[in-house]
């Protein structure tokens, strides 16, 4: 145990202990029957005679605070009073923490944060239905990959990523119309680190990215973050307005260019084979990098699968990020990056400065798990199962939500996007549904700016069964109705 | 399987097809034995007639590639010729990416990689001996965390980290002189991230921050790839010379100081209690943030433990990060922050938008780990047979290499810090030592600039036996022996 004391102050040290000892006791963080170190122990560790530390002992006896049983040693006693208080006043802080309240304003809270799980039905949520994670299966596959790989499974590992998993990945991408080998892909924490990585190395605060319109709430909060300008572009049914971009890659020089052509998060929309080529071809010819977000590209449910970017892109202009959290088990915190040229091998260097590396375990795990064919296997279960999820929602919608609400059909993915007949707001709706047990997103997180989101709202149809969304858009609708 | 096509070109379909899966069978991305989706199936998914597909895949089969077997499917065959040679010329590259190159140029190679393992004897490593590491306990423990949480291991957790690991930590921390509760602490996946965190939070580019001379490679590296001024203060054998840090201060007007009081990293060395209180002090007085870094705080062998800067400071300006990575698992990557004042829940949003949350799975195999009381059990385990190892260290060092090199005992932690003598060069004796079987880490890594480190190497004592300490540091002394 290391307790500071002042040992040239005036405040004898056996006071100095007991106060320190008083107070870990009374905030809880010694608990009831923790046995404090013996005072031949903690005399020793500071470095002071064993009748100082006993001294010390014998106050918070006095107290009430602890116990002594001969030969045993000395216990916490359960509480006579609740915890002191915590003083937490702003004046307290230093003028550094101040300013960085204010200088962090414009991106917190900004993408709203999931807040714990409680028993609402979470048509918020961003992810498939965790009741249907393949639980059981991940479990046996880790067990087996411990005694397998025993403690190297715990060592730090390549921070690229497990080889074995970059190149199983290499072989599923390869399935996705991406010619890859394993050392074009870093293995990452999730997606989320693999956009994170690309904007830590390529963006500097001032500089312009492209977005679309609307997008990705916790990317906006992360280039918010940064301190970048975000200058966006429409979605349509096509996805992005490509034919809008070239205007603005001309007028503002932007460093990169985020997109998610499949099943566009929030809107659901896929962008055209067409655009696609357009987008790629106009990289190339204003020299700017793409960030292309596959999140739930292989959650097709009907139509034709589209070529990603990345095959399509003939000059090292993509950067292509991907996951495994949304399908399969988000706590797991696995993605990946493939990319050709420079870019890859320094997006690795940086990654290892960030955190060294995914956790080793976790990778070969997945490893296992996806190499026998199981998560493909999931993949096929779980389409069958959302697309008729979808179907669900949509019919939901056009009988419990007022008349003149629109929303474009999506092919796939996991979210339906709705738009509010005139006059409806989203942010108010949502706490009246919120009181009725249900939990929505609400579309300004979307928009980089304006009020323009607040005639939306985005519901995930994949993480419920049929009968949940119906109660649960059904509550919606009543919480409407009230707001009338 | 997506495969992108030119719909309107002049290339036919079915060439399109026969051209890509060509590539991918050549490649390696399709392995042999791999089997193709039939051709009805293919066919749907890129929206073509199935005659199309089976011309394609006639073409293959007649270049050798696939085989057709009635009733079971088209299969890869082994390549009758090596895989294609790639293009990956510079000149290949899009500008931003050469450009790229350049501007990375300072932080790429920085800090040294650890490469991929091999049979040499490690000193040059930064955790303790794997072959310590509770493999057994820890398989058992996920096990029956996975068995008793199921599903909920397995979604997003808070994003500052799950709430019962969380206090544990803080009780765990309070055993170290530090007074936390649950809402002080943010899990990060390792202290590498925390730092990477509080950088980005509070750092820009050209910004100035405060390092110790010399201090931990990787975290020199993110400061260069974040475009920071670094200025350095001299470590003596009380560690970093707080006597020189305030003309720094008033001089540089720095916006950071990174400082490891604790066995620090390359030196061993501590900081004095007096030096703490004057840094805490320092910080208070210019209204500086102080990023303490305790990797192995509590891995001492012998003298006074000291207080953690943490707890000797009264005015929210010290954040304070720590790890399981060096002594438990690297693997798993888990670390903390502590801190108070509104910088924890702004480090804990942008963690949030950095990687959404750090694995849910291994949140809660660690907190039972820990909980249980194996983890002070495996510490104490660790310090009594570390400490042994520092000894044969120290007189391996004696024995086998020069006179004149000379170090400080280290009083816990992982490194020994040896000074060559004059004319000696830690660069040159890296790739001598490399060929008979030892890697050592040379001294320059650790410092900001200036050629001085080539004076110092870094030896990891803990991940060996005194067996395998008295073997390498011999093969150093050879390798040594033979550049005279």
């Amino acid at each position: 145990m290391r307790i500071p004391l002042e040992r040239s102050g005036t405040v004898p040290l056996y006071t100095q202990i007991e106060r320190f000892l008083l107070c870990a006791i009374t905030s809880g963080n010694l608990p009831v029957r923790t046995r404090l170190p013996s005072a031949r122990q903690l005399a020793a560790d500071l470095g002071l005679s064993r009748m100082t530390v006993e001294t010390a002992y014998a106050g918070l006896e006095a107290e009430g605070l602890v116990t002594r049983e001969i030969g045993r040693g000395t216990f916490v006693l359960p509480p006579a009073s609740p915890a002191m208080p915590q003083g937490d006043s702003p004046e307290s802080w230093p003028q550094w923490q101040r300013d960085l309240t204010v200088s962090c304003a414009s991106w917190r809270d900004a993408a709203g944060a999931p807040s714990a799980g409680d028993d609402a039905i979470r048509f918020d949520t961003g992810t498939g239905d965790a009741r249907r994670f393949p639980v059981e299966e991940l479990r046996r596959t880790m067990l087996s990959v411990l005694r397998r790989d025993g403690r190297s499974a715990l060592e730090y590992g390549d921070p690229r990523g497990y080889a074995p998993l970059r190149k199983t990945m290499a072989q599923v991408l390869s399935a996705q119309g991406l010619q890859a080998s394993e050392n074009d892909v870093l293995i990452t924490s999730g997606s989320q680190q693999g956009i994170a990585l690309v904007a830590q190395l390529l963006l500097r605060p001032g500089d312009t990215v492209v977005v679309e319109r609307p997008t990705y709430g916790a990317v906006l909060g992360l280039f918010r973050a940064i301190g970048l300008r975000i200058v966006d572009v429409p979605v349509d049914r096509h996805g992005m307005q490509v034919e809008l971009l070239e205007a603005i890659l001309q007028r503002s020089n932007p460093r990169l260019i985020y997109t998610i052509p499949n099943f566009q998060n929030p809107t659901g929309s896929c962008m055209s084979t067409q655009r696609r080529k357009e987008l790629v071809l106009l990289a190339e010819r204003y020299d700017v990098p793409v960030l292309e977000d596959d999140f739930v590209g292989d959650l097709r449910y009907d139509g034709r699968a589209l070529p990603p970017l990345k095959a399509l892109d003939r000059s090292s202009n993509v950067i292509y990020v991907s996951t495994f959290s949304k399908m399969l088990m988000p706590g797991l915190r696995a993605g990946l990056v493939l990319a050709d040229g420079p870019v890859l091998e320094i997006l690795s260097e940086l990654k290892r400065l960030t955190d060294l590396a995914t956790s080793n375990m976790i990778q070969r795990a997945l490893d296992a798990y996806v190499s026998v064919g199981r998560y493909e296997a999931h993949l096929r279960r779980s389409r069958r199962v959302y697309a008729k999820r979808r179907d669900a929602m949509a019919r939901a919608v056009e009988r419990s939500l007022p008349a003149g609400t629109t929303f474009d059909m999506p092919s796939g993915g996991l979210f339906l996007w709705i738009r509010l007949p005139e006059g409806h707001s989203a942010t108010a709706i949502l706490a009246r549904a919120r009181a009725r047990g249900v939990r929505i997103a609400p579309g300004g997180e979307f928009f980089a700016d304006g009020e323009e989101g607040d005639r939306f709202i985005r519901l995930n149809f994949a993480a419920f069964t049929p009968e949940e969304i119906d109660h649960g858009v059904s509550e919606m609708g009543k919480a409407i109705g009230h707001l009338r």
